[in-house]
């Protein structure tokens, strides 16, 4: 550590919110460039090649194949799948000195679809398992947390390519299975979820979200082992129902009323009814407009929840990508005079021929009070089925703690996690864009299927940091940590230091993997420095020594105990052997 | 390799003029993305990775410490040196969703230079030696020879940090010595060349250049030992004469004599001059005009050069480095009517203030035919130091074979390389941009004074095959094949197929690294494809199985040995290990 390029700080960065991005720079690790734009410094690098090489070690052992596409990429391949536009700020543009377009590669599936489109021909040549560890570009909106998202990470991609879909869903379960050894191995805790597939196409989609309460994404489980991502659940429809008897639809003066909690009210004093109203028995019609990527043109979209639920923006934007949704301005309303701010109901949405989705809770036979077209009027019993007929449903309205899993494992409690793997079956989107086919043994082609699995490997040293850290610094796992043993020369004596010393070449010559601290500081400064740093065994040489004995502490129990200095080697042998 | 990612060509690439670019591709090494910009398949990975892990292995072993910057860099230290401006077209430029400006690094002596600023204060911290292996990015104007000259490589840069010139020197050294140890270990044929240092500044300044007669880079050697790269070669300057009885200077009539050979023939014609002239008498003024980076306006300049020789626009840049340099047009010589095409001379340069840079061989005394700045006319004896005086000496003639050695090591050959690595002594240029001062044991802050080191990793890819590959394929040095033996499975028996196997299982055991062609094609083709790949041993399994041998070739001797099969894993584990 007296030559080491390491300077720890005593003080949080001032744009640090979250103990991984305070501790990693706090410990020397990274380094901040420009926004979401890191530099690795020595042992944050250690950090980073020991996860890439865990990461590595997995693909290779299922059998999966190490390429390497450039970073820089140009943007044919992209334009052919319709990415360069659905992408829309979110990736790094540029041009090249002839005005060429180029983008920094944000994710390489069409890359895999080609390379592989361009060295197979043959049924016979599949299946084919390809990955690469890569450096990464996101233009994204809000870099933040240091690490875990930044603008320039490097991460492990993997795609597969197969005949079947049988071939595709054990390709998948090749890939699952890795990634649960991977994360076992980095002593992560962990939960796989299921997800949607985003602006990526396909069917079966799972996340691994290292639990952490400061994480980005939230999701649910229940006590039953139900975990999803929040976007990806879905609601349980209750049956439809006979509408037969059902009292007929019938229109209110509501003056006053422009909430759902002020309506209920009203409705619930209006003694004419008979009856008590909660919010849920209301229907709250949200208008957004939707856009494709690269269109010009907005397209109006109604959403109905029950009045009890807010629209979640993230789940109606996961239901709806890869189109861009807007809230409408007071221009919409201006041109589409049907809509009755605060007062919209079907009839006005399908009399214009506004496409209307609902939540799946309302189904036929459903009875709702909603807006009657009309200000300060709103109608009461109008049935789902009978009055009113929705285009659709969609998944727009908020989850809440409590809602029943859609599996029926029992109440959903949300928690919080950082997103570390994604493991999904794309498909066909890639290789019906591409047209890759394999020639069959019939002599007739084949479209190929894929999958896609990802991991964000810089992200893992800050989910990993997220979850092992305690107030004095970092507590790296051993398979991780930037070294085995750090020894703290505590001492000014010749004898002090020639111990230490040689027991660190010891050690090295043993295999086990060494931080000095031979630094002329206080056995203070180094003790801090030391629990900072978060090397999983410290090693105190000082006073002890003239009694043959060294410290040995355990850095995230914090057990100590005196060793003899004569079998300190082959003890922290032993403890670093279990790595 | 009936599930490796392989799939060998029989035609040359049409875009490919190198073999070595012609054999990395047919090989199935790498593939062609965009101009200049490569994806790896697995074979050519591996090679990248094994020389990777060659300079990985002596940057440790000199103390250098091994860090990662960003590739996505933001402008303002590029700003603040000037080199946002200087690169012109060469680097990659980009904005991100704010406007912001950013940069693919080429280089990243910046990055370096603020990351000690950052954590360095005291002379007690020094000195440094700090490298990282990144990609790198250069938008060069006719990227070539595949992955010899990209726009997007790997690059490991090193650079030291000295708080004297001393300190510098031995930081020079170890990374030289580093670099001959690496070369050699990758068994390159290489010379070490005298180099200018172009933009990047600095003083003393080498380049590794492997011999290859494709090479981009021309260099000249002498039987003394002498080699420097031709921007780099300096000119013995004749020691000055005496002016004392020259004959004065006259102008003559020298109608029809616009070129130097028209001109000699004429003088030598013309009776009363009673001498005989050659091309090496006559000096030629070329007018050109500079600009620095960021300027807007153009400079004229003039270069005086004997005749016999031409003006090499590449050691002129060289030597005006950074600053632009372009021929004058129409446009120039109206604006400067007393520039008289075709018969320029020194009076009326120095009468119109335009600066005179000469050949070094012109030295007072000497006298020269040029030309008397009116049309048809020459002065003859036109002595530098009496009749007109230069502003300075500039390299800027052609090097000649047969021109002596600047240090009389004797006359000068030409040859052809590969630049594969460069050590400089930066001195102070980027230290003195960013302020980098170190607090001296006085209290008074010492200027840091850097060097910088590059070796082109992914173009050594290239370099080696360039100089080691024979008509049918390539022939890796041991240390960076992708492996130590290549097994053929000649024959579709049970027993033969067993038998290679068998071999190949145990020689991973032991430790050797294995490619098996375990394919469903012929002998000959699977032949074909080993010498193609160039895995430097080849054991063919065939049909002397049956008489307990098998066939091991070397793939550059091309010299073959029968080996008993019990004994095949300890001849080649044997044969390996020599790596």
């Amino acid at each position: 550590m007296s030559s080491l390029f390491l300077r720890t700080l005593r003080e949080d960065p001032a744009d640090a919110e979250v103990p991984s991005h305070k501790l990693l720079v706090r410990a020397g690790y990274v380094r901040r460039v420009a926004p979401g734009i890191y530099t690795w410094l020595p042992l944050g690098l250690r950090v980073l090649r020991n996860i890439e090489q865990v990461v590595r070690e997995e693909m290779d052992a299922i059998g999966s194949q190490e390429i390497q596409f450039p970073a820089l990429l140009p943007k044919e391949p992209y334009e052919a799948t319709g990415r360069w536009t659905e992408y829309g700020p979110n990736i790094f543009r540029l041009k090249d000195r002839r005005g060429g377009d180029y983008l920094l590669g944000p994710t390489h599936e069409e890359l895999f679809t080609l390379v592989v489109k361009g060295e197979y021909s043959s049924y016979k040549d599949y299946p084919v398992m390809l990955y690469q560890v890569q450096t990464k570009y996101r233009d994204e909106a809000r870099p933040r947390a240091g690490i875990l998202r930044g603008r320039e990470f490097l991460m492990k991609d993997s795609y597969s390519f197969d005949l079947s879909d049988e071939g595709l869903a054990e390709s998948y379960r090749l890939h699952r299975d890795a990634y649960v050894r991977i994360f076992d191995r980095l002593g992560l805790e962990y939960v796989v979820v299921e997800a949607t597939s985003g602006a990526m196409g396909g069917s079966a989609s799972e996340e691994f979200l290292a639990v952490a309460p400061t994480g980005e994404d939230t999701y649910v489980r229940s006590p039953g082992g139900y975990a999803a991502n929040v976007e990806a659940v879905t609601t349980p429809a209750p049956p439809a129902r006979s509408i037969e008897g059902l009292p007929a639809a019938q229109a209110h003066h509501t003056p006053d009323t422009p909430t759902i909690e002020t309506l209920v009210d009203f409705l619930n004093e209006k003694a004419d009814l008979g009856r008590t109203f909660t919010a849920a028995d209301t229907l709250k019609n949200v208008l957004i407009k939707t856009r494709h990527p690269g269109a010009d043109e907005w397209t109006l979209l109604a959403i109905g929840v029950p009045g009890d639920r807010e629209v979640d923006m993230k789940r109606l934007e996961a239901a709806l990508d890869p189109a861009e949704v807007a809230l409408l301005d007071e221009a919409d309303f201006a041109a589409n005079p049907f809509l009755v701010k605060g007062y919209i109901g079907p009839a006005a949405l399908a009399a214009n021929g506004v496409r209307y989705l609902v939540d799946p809770r309302i189904v036929p036979g459903t009875a709702w009070v909603t807006g009657a077209d009309k200000p300060d009027h709103h109608v009461v019993d109008l049935v789902c089925g009978r009055d009113f007929t929705p285009d659709g449903t969609i998944e727009a309205a908020e989850v809440r703690e409590g809602d029943p899993a859609p599996d029926g494992s029992g109440p959903l409690e949300t928690a919080r996690g950082i997103e570390i793997g994604h493991v999904f079956q794309l498909g066909r989107k890639y290789s019906d864009a591409a047209q890759l086919d394999a020639l069959g043994a019939d002599g007739k082609p084949v479209r190929i299927t894929m999958g896609s699995y990802g991991i964000g490997v810089s992200r893992l040293v800050g989910a990993i940091a997220e979850q092992s850290h305690d107030g004095s610094g970092l507590i790296w796992p051993r398979a991780v940590a930037p070294a085995d043993v750090h020894i703290v020369i505590a001492g000014k004596s010749d004898e002090i230091v020639a111990g230490g010393e040689r027991l660190a070449a010891d050690l090295h010559a043993a295999g086990v993997r060494v931080l000095l601290d031979d630094r002329k500081a206080t056995p203070g400064v180094k003790f801090a420095d030391a629990e900072l740093i978060g090397v999983p065994t410290i090693v105190v040489v000082g006073r002890g020594l003239a009694n043959g004995v060294v410290e040995v502490k355990d850095r995230r129990s914090g057990e100590r105990q005196e060793i003899a200095v004569e079998s300190a080697v082959a003890h922290l042998a032993e403890v670093a052997g279990a790595r």
